[in-house]
This record gives structure tokens, C-alpha cells and sequence, in this order.
């Protein structure tokens, strides 16, 4: 019998919850994210459950949006990735931390640095999250009028990356001695000056930190742009990504897969982590009714908006409490969107207003229902090759975050498809993925 | 009687000893820069000594000196700044943690955000060491080929220390509610947009994470140049020097308090905190010996260059167990520096080895001699008002540093000059410092 293919599951932390009325949720903490006791219980019951990874999404400014939405939101004021990460790499001993960092608006020297340290303290578990930063709000943070071009961004972003893991092989592994005895703290033989001039960048090196237990930091990419997936397939080895289904997710899989292997690198050297959101309860209407319970939590005014983004039309004099209008036109802003909506609406039987609440709340992929249901369907995500495993969005925390610890792990675990204990100690191990060879030094 | 006045330590941790001899030194941790375990236990200890912050210098890129000397050099290889303090503020509790960050080569909202998260994990602990970046190989290393004229530099500083304060103040102290039944989660009236459009920074902001703990972390400045010495007067609250004797310590404690007084602040708001490296002995004798011991673990080569440059003339060629040549020739080089030597030579009875070694080895402010004695000079700094308190720099680690808080450190307190325990938990109670008010929001 082959051996059983298993899964990966990573934690996506920063929002602790991506739904937007996570916070207003009955036993949740308002400042879950914003309070370092509560983030320190979450990550050690994560641990306790053998996750692959606590992974930080990052914003590098206020979210523009409508102040009626803004003020409600629980993502206003978070720690900073690095900072809470390091701290948290304390009281952890074995899953990974990922964090985000900006090629656009970063310089290649701070972020090999900071990462080499986080990969070095946490004795090997740190992964980057390369991010070309989407938001035009941050462009006026950092000294522009207007966002870098989509274009500019991802050729700064391969050229950073070339760059950034130059840097990380500044040094030899064996390169410092520490010889008390003849004074010599480490062979310049094994020192490489990068000294790097490329079209976006110009970094001599070397880096002043010895090369990172892992070689690199696990390399992560979330884009699904067009040279999103080209810089994923060339670059990274986990993917962070957000499908709305099986067939879309199984079609972004052999595409981003294909372009890796087609540069040359290993299939499974790339392991593809959808989003979803994870809802447990008894009974799959229980975890239904939960979150519908959630999605009341979003106020209606923002929700209303959403909706409308959704369909392509203003869907605010539509009655509230009545199902969608039959006659909803076509327009040219977004067919696949209208169409999901549509399907949704009956495949639940959702009126506008829980319509509206579903897309002001959290409108991605979601596995509602029992431990069995939830841990059937990741299964199939499995086998069909939609997924190497998932990057799991909490609907609420702490009981979320409980119930797929407490609940969903166990069954994943007898069915034989996720770890009962860690095999290794670095992130790389648990992801299964190769320690990197020093271009420089062999 | 008036109240004795009170000194303030802080420790001088990156690298955890300038001394270049000190990784080699009988029974000292040769990787003691770059060892979790061995800085965790160097904090605690400060900590239990009521030290009052733990500071970090930092370089942007691996010292440039002939292969001979870097090749010898402890601190080629260490964690950065931010990660590692991080670290240390879960397994801490009181003593501050003080960060040094460029504002030629980063970004405000970077700092800005960093240091407040670091505050906040800290709970009040973070204090931002204001450099220029002094060395010209860090411009290399982000996309420059010379280094940024030194003008430039501190102009740029001082617009970046007011677009860090402000960001600091986007939010009121009050503005976060979390108020789960209303679901408003900050008010947005408590929320200010920068807005920053300076000769060298544009900035909108708001910050993306509350108000710091202390309103600011403190403020910390090195610069003893012209433009260095008012950067310090205008924002200082913790003054990091390096005057050679009590003399010049003096005339700069009272320039910068004056330069502070002129701008409107009040004198005691500034702390001038000399660095000075101690040695603890049963006599003077002993420590002296200790201190010659360290001294003769410096390579002799890269020592006589140290010394050339201090003397202003080679002296390669002189006679190295024989005293200074009475000859040597004035020049232009640094009247001051060559005079320093002569003094010291006879001060101290030294050869032109043991001199060498000195320069080569850590050449400013020392205090050798039993914890009595070294108390009696600590406590004259302080009575004639040429410190505050003193960054202390260890000779070796770990016994220069037990030598500190297990000898000297008691003799300090049973004189009252010095705390037996912490007063309030933030550096800015440490440092007696007034928490600033919000320059938006009253």
C-alpha cells in the first residue's frame, strides 16, 4: 500500500481572524490581536496540535476604507510581525513562524538580516512571505503619491529575492571557528562579498550575521496574478493562495506546480496552502447556525457594500429580508463573482441581507460541519491534488481555534493524513522541504 | 539634607564586550554575541542588579578592516537588533530595551512601528538609539556608492525624529474601545493622518498600531559632533558619550544640558550616561593585571595600527618592549588623541606593546580597581555633574559582568547611589522621565 499523503496545516494569525465580526463573537477576546498573552495561547495550543506554521500577514498602513467600516474593524492596531514573532519564538519550540515583508518597500539588506535572526533565534523555523504590497495607502507611507506599478513590483521582487538569499550565503556553514587558542574567529576564505548590481538594486554584502540555520528561510508567496504564479513557481515553497473552489484550486495547483517544475525544481518542493475558513460544530446545521450567528455580527451598512462589489450592481434599495430580486442584471464588472453569488444564494437559501453579511464577513473558501465532514472534504482536496494541505482562517478565537485543535486535528490524526508528533525541528522538515546549498560554498 | 542624587547603568550589549580581546579570554563564551542561552542569562542578571536598560549598538554592514584584524573580530556575526530584544522582553520583566536604528538607511514608518511594538510587548520598555550611521560601508549595502555627507545626515534626522513622534501620536491614549455590543471598535475622532510633507520625508500615515506604552519610547542620541551634540539637546533623553576624562566629560555635560535648557526643556529630562569599561579586582593591582591580561589577547598587528592612528605617526618600526621614543614627531593627525598616549604611557609605565595592545584593545574610559575604589569615581562623575550614570562596557563575559552586578553593584546601593529595587516598571520611570503627552490629542 503507498504510503498515506499527508497534509500540512498552517494558522493564519495576523488578523487572528479574517472574519470582520470575529471580534464582537460571544466568549471572544475584542483585543485578540493585540494582546500578547492571548497570542502566546493561541500559538502553543497550535503547537500542542503539531501545525506546520503560525503565519502573519502584514499592512503597511490603515487600511483605506469608509470610516462607517473602518471603525468597526479589529485589524486597526496589531504588532509588528518581526518584533511579536521573535518573542513568540520563545515560548515555542517546533512550529514554524512565518512572516510577511515587502520587496517594494523594504530594502534586501534589513529583510535578510531580520529574517537570518528570527531563523537563528527560533533555531530554524522562520519563512518568509514575499509580498510586493498591493495597497496604493502604503505607497504614500513610505515617500510616494502614487503605488509602485504592478510590473515594477514583481521585477523588483525576483531581483530582491536574488538578493536576499545571496545574502543569506554571505557565509560558509562551517565558517566561524572561534578559536579561543589562535585568536581566529572565523576563515575569510569563507566570507563572499555579494556585491550585487542588478537593474532595480545595487547591495555589495556581505551579511553581517552567520548563514541561517535552514540555509534560507522557507520561501512563501501568495500572489495568483499572472507573475504572481510565475514568481511562485520560480521562488517559492509554500504557497499561501485563495481559490473559491475544488476546480479553481485544482487548476491553480497544476499551474503553479507546472511552472516549477518547468524551471527545473522538484514538484513536491512546492507545497500549496489554500485559505478556508473553518467552522466546527456537532452537526453540520450547528456549524452553519454558528456561522450565520457570525456573519449577523458585521454591520449591515459595510456588508451592503460588499454585496454590491460582489454582483457588479447596487444592491442597497434591494429589500433586505426578501430572497435576491430574480431580474439582477449582467454588467461587465465581474461575471465569476455575480455567478458565485447567485449559486450561493440558493445552494443556502440566503436572503440579501445574510447574503450581504456572508460578503462583509468572510466570503472565501470554507469548510462548515462536523470534525468528520470538514476532515472528509480536506481529504478530497488532497487526493485530488487541489491542495497539499491548508492555511486555516479561525472564524472566532479562542472556541475556533479550540474546536479545530480540539476536535478536527484528533480526526485528521487517526485517519493517518496529518502528524501526531513533530519528525523533525526545523519548518523546512516539517514541510518536507530540502535545506538549500550555499551557491557560494558547497 | 538633600536627597542623594541617584546614578543610572545601563549596559553596553552589542557587541557584549568592545573590548576585541574579550571572546578570548580565560573562561569567557566565545560565541557570547550570538547565543541565545548565554544573553538570556546576561539580561537576567542586569535585571536582578536593577540595571536600568540593556542597550544595543548596531552596525548595517560587516566593519570594514584589513582581513588580519576583521578575521579576528567577535562581532562579524550577531542577531539584529529588533528580533533579539524582542526575544529577551518575554523573559524579562523590568529592565529597558534599548534599540539603535539608522535614519539614513530605513524608513520612519519602519521605525516608527517597530519601536512601538517593541513597546508594547514590552509593556513600556523600548527606548530608540538615534544614529546617522557613521560608517560609509553600510551605504553600500542599500544602493549607495558613497556615503551620505554628514550635513545631510542629521538633517534628515532631525525631520525623521518628527515624523516618528508623530506617527507615534495617530492615535489618542483612549481611542481603541472594543466595544463588542456596539460594535465600534475605535473612534475615529481619536485617530490623526499625519499628513508630513518635509524637505526630505513625505509621510500620510497614521500608524498602524496604538499609542507606545511610555507615549514615546525614549530617545536616545550618541553624536558628540556639532550637529550631534544639538540633535541631542533638542530630542536626547539618554545621552550614549565617550569623553576620555572627567575634564571633557564635564565641558560635554554641560554643552548638550545647556544646548536642552536653550530649546526650553527642563535639565533633568536629558540623562548623560558616559560609556565606561569597569574592572573589578580584590585590589587596583589585580584589577590593573586583569586588565593587562585582556590587553595581550589583542594581535599585536592589527593593535600597532590602532596605535599609529591615535599617535598620529607609524609605529610599526618602533622597538616593542622598550618605552615610547621620546622623538615622536607632531602632526596635524590629532593633537589631542597623541597627547592622550603620552599621558597614558606615563601614567601607566606602559611599553609601546603594552600601549598598542591598549588601542588595539578598548582605549576609552576605564574604571579599574576594587568596587570601592571604582564606586569613589563613579560618585565623583556624579557629584561634578560630568554624568548621570554610566552606559557600562564588560570586559569579558561572563565574570566582568558578575564582577559588576554581584561586587560593585551592592557597594553602589549600601552607599545610596543606586536602587535596590525598581520604582515604577517602564524605562521611563527607570530614567525618571516625564511620559509625553499627545501633540494631537489632550
Amino acid at each position: 500500500m503507498p504510503e498515506q499523503k499527508q497534509l500540512h496545516l498552517t494558522a493564519f494569525m495576523r488578523p487572528v481572524s479574517l472574519h470582520t465580526g470575529a471580534w464582537r463573537y460571544p466568549g471572544s477576546y475584542p483585543d485578540a490581536n493585540f494582546n500578547l498573552s492571548h497570542l502566546k495561547s493561541f500559538i502553543q495550543k497550535l503547537e500542542a496540535a503539531k501545525f506546520d506554521a503560525f503565519f502573519m500577514a502584514d499592512h503597511l498602513a490603515v487600511l483605506n476604507m469608509p470610516v462607517e467600516a473602518l471603525k468597526r474593524s479589529h485589524t486597526v492596531t496589531s504588532f509588528e510581525p518581526f518584533t511579536l514573532l521573535s518573542a513568540l519564538s520563545v515560548v515555542t519550540e517546533k512550529i514554524g513562524l512565518a512572516a510577511t515583508a515587502s520587496t517594494t518597500y523594504d530594502e534586501p539588506y534589513h529583510i535578510a538580516r531580520r529574517f537570518a535572526s528570527l531563523d537563528h533565534l527560533s533555531n530554524g523555523r522562520a519563512a518568509w512571505n514575499i509580498v510586493t504590497t498591493g495597497n496604493p495607502e502604503s505607497a504614500k507611507n513610505f515617500g510616494l503619491d502614487e503605488h509602485v506599478q504592478h510590473s515594477d513590483r514583481y521585477k523588483r521582487a525576483r531581483e530582491f529575492y536574488d538578493v536576499v538569499t545571496g545574502l543569506w550565503d554571505s557565509f560558509a556553514d562551517d565558517a566561524f571557528l572561534r578559536d579561543q587558542e589562535s585568536g581566529v574567529y572565523f576563515d575569510p576564505g569563507k566570507m563572499h562579498v555579494l556585491d550585487h548590481r542588478g537593474e532595480e538594486l545595487k547591495v555589495r554584502g556581505p551579511l553581517n550575521i552567520a548563514r541561517p540555520v535552514q540555509g534560507w528561510p522557507v520561501i512563501v508567496q501568495a500572489g495568483q496574478s499572472e507573475p504572481g504564479r510565475q514568481l511562485a513557481g520560480e521562488t517559492a515553497e509554500a504557497v499561501f493562495c485563495s481559490p473559491r473552489d475544488l476546480d479553481a484550486a485544482r487548476a491553480l495547483y497544476a499551474d503553479i506546480k507546472g511552472r516549477a517544475v518547468a524551471v527545473g525544481r522538484e514538484r513536491d518542493h512546492l507545497r500549496i496552502l489554500p485559505a478556508a475558513l473553518v467552522v466546527i460544530g456537532d452537526s453540520v446545521e450547528e456549524a452553519r447556525a454558528k456561522r450565520l450567528e457570525l456573519d449577523r455580527l458585521v454591520h449591515y451598512d459595510s456588508a451592503i457594500a460588499s454585496l454590491s462589489v460582489a454582483l457588479g450592481t447596487d444592491a442597497a434599495g434591494f429589500e433586505p429580508d426578501a430572497p435576491l430580486p430574480v431580474d439582477i442584471p449582467e454588467t461587465n464588472a465581474s461575471k465569476t463573482s455575480r455567478e458565485s453569488v447567485l449559486r450561493l444564494a440558493e445552494a443556502e437559501n440566503l436572503t440579501v441581507r445574510q447574503l450581504a453579511l456572508r460578503y462583509g464577513g468572510y466570503s472565501g473558501l470554507a469548510f462548515v460541519g462536523t470534525p468528520d465532514t470538514v476532515a472528509d472534504e480536506m481529504s478530497v482536496w488532497l487526493r485530488e491534488e487541489a491542495a497539499d494541505g491548508f492555511t486555516v482562517v479561525f472564524p472566532f478565537l479562542p472556541q475556533g481555534l479550540d474546536d479545530v485543535v480540539q476536535r478536527l486535528v484528533p480526526v485528521l490524526q487517526e485517519r493517518g493524513v496529518f502528524r501526531k508528533e513533530y519528525q523533525g525541528s526545523t519548518l523546512r522538515e516539517h514541510l518536507g522541504l530540502p535545506r538549500p546549498g550555499n551557491r557560494f560554498f558547497s
